[in-house]
């Protein structure tokens, strides 16, 4: 999961939304992802599709059966499909995701049988540690936004 | 959706299950995709994401909210993501996927109020034509390998 953060505070750096993946295969990264969404402008490039992508091309093979994926936060539905369909040995996240998660917050995907596959699922891996990157993102965006409005203010008191 | 048939015939050429999709703007084709997973051995190369990354890219923006998808077959749970993330206005589909279509056959994940987004979707375009594609496709791929067994057991009784 240290993997993963790494590869959130990549996300961080590039002022995008602080969430990282990794897909491991007998003990070794074979695939790293992190948000990317604003710096692409490209709606799928989520931490966890783009560490399968990689983690796929390593290998060959679009079956990760023996892998594990590691992630920040609970997977989207795009994500938890993109496991399902990579058959992913097993899930491991950090913190919860109330607005979005498909993985036991809103649903559950990975466990749901009607699909072919579900992998071993374990949450709150390091949660805190996790959850905290997102909040202190979140909060540092709502000041600047804030500053930005009274900048904004202040320059039309000026002119008046 | 005549778009998104010429697609899912490009994946049939490639001996790769045929699903094809397109995303339109303004009445015009932004985006194309069709199933590639054998061909890339990457899980994720479905039809629809990968027409959604074209429009993306072609957009230079990942909110495809003024875009149509259409596709040959009922989104499954990562395409259905993708759609939802790419905020598209609307999505028509042909055939009904009962095995793994979350569009309205084991669940609907495009018209689930608790996520940011819910994109007008009318299915059954071109059902016919859409399916039969499919099933042409499955009854081919069974009879190749009932012929290959049939081989396999005629060198089998050769050589005993």
């Amino acid at each position: 999961m240290e993997e993963a953060i790494k590869e959130a505070l990549k996300a961080k750096e590039k002022k995008e939304v602080p969430i990282g993946a990794v897909v491991v295969y007998q003990g070794k990264v074979i695939g790293r992802g992190h948000n990317i969404r604003e710096t692409s402008q490209d709606a799928t490039t989520h931490a966890e599709l783009l560490a399968i992508k990689e983690a796929c091309h390593y290998k060959g093979n679009w079956r990760l059966e023996e892998c594990q994926l590691f992630v920040t936060l609970e997977p989207c539905p795009m994500c938890s499909g993109g496991i399902i369909l990579a058959r992913l040995e097993s899930v491991y996240f950090g913190a919860m995701d109330p607005k979005a998660g498909t993985a036991g917050s809103l649903m559950n995907l990975l466990a749901d049988e009607r699909f072919n596959h579900q992998p071993y699922m374990e949450s709150g891996i390091l949660e805190e540690e996790c959850g905290e990157l997102l909040r202190t993102f979140f909060k540092e965006l709502r000041e600047r936004n804030k500053q930005k409005k009274r900048d904004k203010q202040a320059v039309i008191e000026k002119e008046v």
